[in-house]
């Protein structure tokens, strides 16, 4: 028998303890072991709760418990889960976790404090998709070349309905918020903080590569309009905001924007809320896993699978994939290095020499253009629209400076990096 | 360190040891362990080989070496297989092994045999996709409501080449034979035989149910003609082979056919010689997996994740998902009361009345129709293609023969399964 204490009953915790309950007999055949919830810790003892597991809101009664094997920490937060699972870790318990801010800042302590004791948090990324599974054990025998993934649902749902029904960004966030898709404060979702959050992880395992939020360029889709989907299409592209990992040489890239991606590609056929991401092995080729996101039961799946894993083997493979931390001395390539081919958007006057200007200052950077369109608008400006060959960002930001310099550009340009 | 002999050197031995020796210190890392192939065994040991390890033609020397920690079985076939990973097993040594075939009969007594020695085959189902470990450890808190599989790769580059480039069988069956995409004897892959074999062992790991090959309904994709893509075109589908598992009740419904699938499936959308499996859970909902379903350092790349898996853990997860077999006491349906809708093309005579024969023949059975389309032809016959609503499979059989009865119709109807 296992002992497992939550804490942090809300919609995920529910669903933890529910099916672990309703599952039950699938899950003892799985694990050789019952599972069972000896206690829950919640903020509110009032609030009324579906399940009928035991109450508490002393979190040491769980923390304190040596009956207790697993603590599954569903807190939210960052700094208040980290000393609780550090509390549990140092006492000896296994740790269950779904929370991705945790591990985008601590990881790497936590693996040094866990040591051999399992520490497991599947449901950190993608939700009810396994992808930590597979690329800690089912791709093990990869050097990764890329991880590209579409890991966060709200985004993908607007970046969706704005290719399929011609909408903007504004009216799709507000219906995305009536139905629950997106939070009242959105910036999270679409500015990429959260695909951010869930690439570092992922990238961990990859890589052995430690960073923090703060270190990788994130971009959200707030600025993409109609006339980059236009554009998209008319190209054979759709629009996707991608948490993109990527080794070069001896360097990583670590990158969350909205980007073009090719028709062709399976990963431009994720729509909607559903997350997918694609792993490219160096001796596979391309890997795809997709699935939901996000949602209390899906979710409560991966943390089950977890508490499974622990129930069958104790400790598994390393928490971060290797058992020699960094292991495989890769370095953050820094932001300016990327190359990428490039999409951009620039309102002008609509005048002679317009054009020539513009393709003078990005030729002054060096930088080719593969496609342009231009596009007339009412108000005597048109929309300029082109794609470029690949160049280093540092060229592109340059670039860019000189183009909003230009009397003839009217705003400053729209960006949208090209995966091909 | 970690001692392999690998029984088979052929393309996926050959993809083992090398990856085994390029890959070895990402692999040593995530290991926790080295890991190094000792003996080769082979048949022929004057053909030349380009890997550089030990090899010897006789499997006593890798069985015999109390040094070998791991068997990789390559050999292909059943009996012959069956008794080498059996008599590894009794030595205490672990089994790793790429072959369905061995696992399509003998599932289940390796399991008995195995006991607590690891016994891995993630190889053996869809090549480098790590569809059994998503199975056995990342849905493992799922009841499972189903499976749909595009596990052979050859039958769906025909399928594939078919719906896009809007030519018969026949001439892609023998551009694929070109390619080495189709063995010379194609029968295995699309006879539907190949997928049959991998979706027993799924079936096993969801369902703890055993069957054999002869058990379950297997029909290959060799009767369909362009009439039947323009038709699939025409409603928004698009003609995969399926291997399908689905939970109905207490009862497990297997089996393989060309289906005609949504263009809205994801699963849909796995096009040419890759791989796709979808899995329906009930509390996940439904995840899918996509890759190379074959290939030497793809199938190595599955092979080395169950090396890898057994030097951390020894023993991990049950070898058919559940400690005790058969947990589930899900029995297999018969083929006759699977329920499906169907798609049926008939030649007919062309002229007055033959609908209203049709149509009663199907009435009789209690069968309804959903769409029906005629089509002349240019020799006074005519197809006629018609969807029904759902029905069981023993009333589609009766009124099969009551249509090849009638006179007006020319030729035995063509039936295709239709998957929503």
């Amino acid at each position: 028998m296992i002992n497992v204490g939550i804490i942090g009953v809300g919609t995920v915790g529910e669903s933890v303890a529910k099916i672990l309950h309703d599952n039950r007999d699938i899950i003892s055949a799985r694990a050789g072991k019952e599972i069972v919830v000896k206690k829950g810790v919640v903020r509110d003892l009032k609030k009324a709760r579906s399940v009928d597991i035991p109450l508490t809101d002393n979190v040491d009664e769980v923390l304190e418990d040596p009956s207790i094997d697993i603590v599954v920490e569903l807190m939210g937060g960052v700094e208040a889960p980290y000393a609780v699972v550090k509390k549990a870790l140092k006492s000896g318990k296994a740790v269950v976790t779904a929370n991705k801010a945790l591990l985008a800042y601590h990881r790497y302590e936590l693996q040094d404090i866990a040591k051999d004791i399992p520490f497991e948090f599947e449901a950190s990324v993608a939700g009810g998709i396994p992808i930590i599974k597979a690329l800690k054990d089912g791709l093990s025998a990869n050097h990764i070349e890329s991880i590209k993934g579409i890991i966060n649902g709200t985004a993908n749902y607007i970046l969706t309905k704005m290719m399929q029904d011609g909408v903007d960004f504004e009216p799709i966030l507000e219906e995305a918020q009536e139905l629950g898709y997106a939070e009242a404060d959105p910036t999270f979702d679409i500015g990429g903080f959260d695909a951010a959050h869930k690439l570092l992880i992922l990238a961990s395992i990859a890589y052995g590569i430690d960073a923090k939020p703060e270190d990788i360029l994130i971009e959200g889709i707030e600025k993409i309009t109609q006339e980059d989907i236009v554009f998209a299409k008319e190209f054979g592209y759709t629009i996707k905001l991608l948490g993109i990992a990527k080794k070069v040489g001896d360097f990583v890239e670590l990158r969350v924007h909205p980007a073009l991606v090719s028709k062709e590609k399976m990963i431009s056929k994720v729509d909607g809320v559903m997350n997918g991401i694609s792993v490219v092995g160096d001796k596979v080729g391309e890997t795809m896993y997709y699935g939901p996101g996000a949602g209390g039961d899906a979710t409560a799946s991966a943390v089950i699978s977890d508490i499974i894993a622990i129930a069958r083997n104790g400790k598994s493979s390393p928490m971060l994939g290797f058992k020699r931390p960094l292991e495989s001395g890769l370095k953050l390539l820094e932001r300016e290095s990327v190359v990428s081919r490039y999409y951009l958007r620039l309102l002008v006057a609509d005048r002679p020499g317009v054009l020539a200007k513009v393709s003078q200052a990005m030729g002054e950077e060096n930088i080719s253009i593969e496609t342009m369109l231009q596009k007339p608008r009412s108000d005597e400006s048109a929309s300029l629209l082109l794609a470029t060959h690949l160049c280093e960002e540092r060229a592109m930001q340059a670039a860019l400076r000189r183009l909003f310099d230009l009397e003839s550009v009217k705003e400053h340009p729209v960006m949208i990096r090209i995966e091909d």
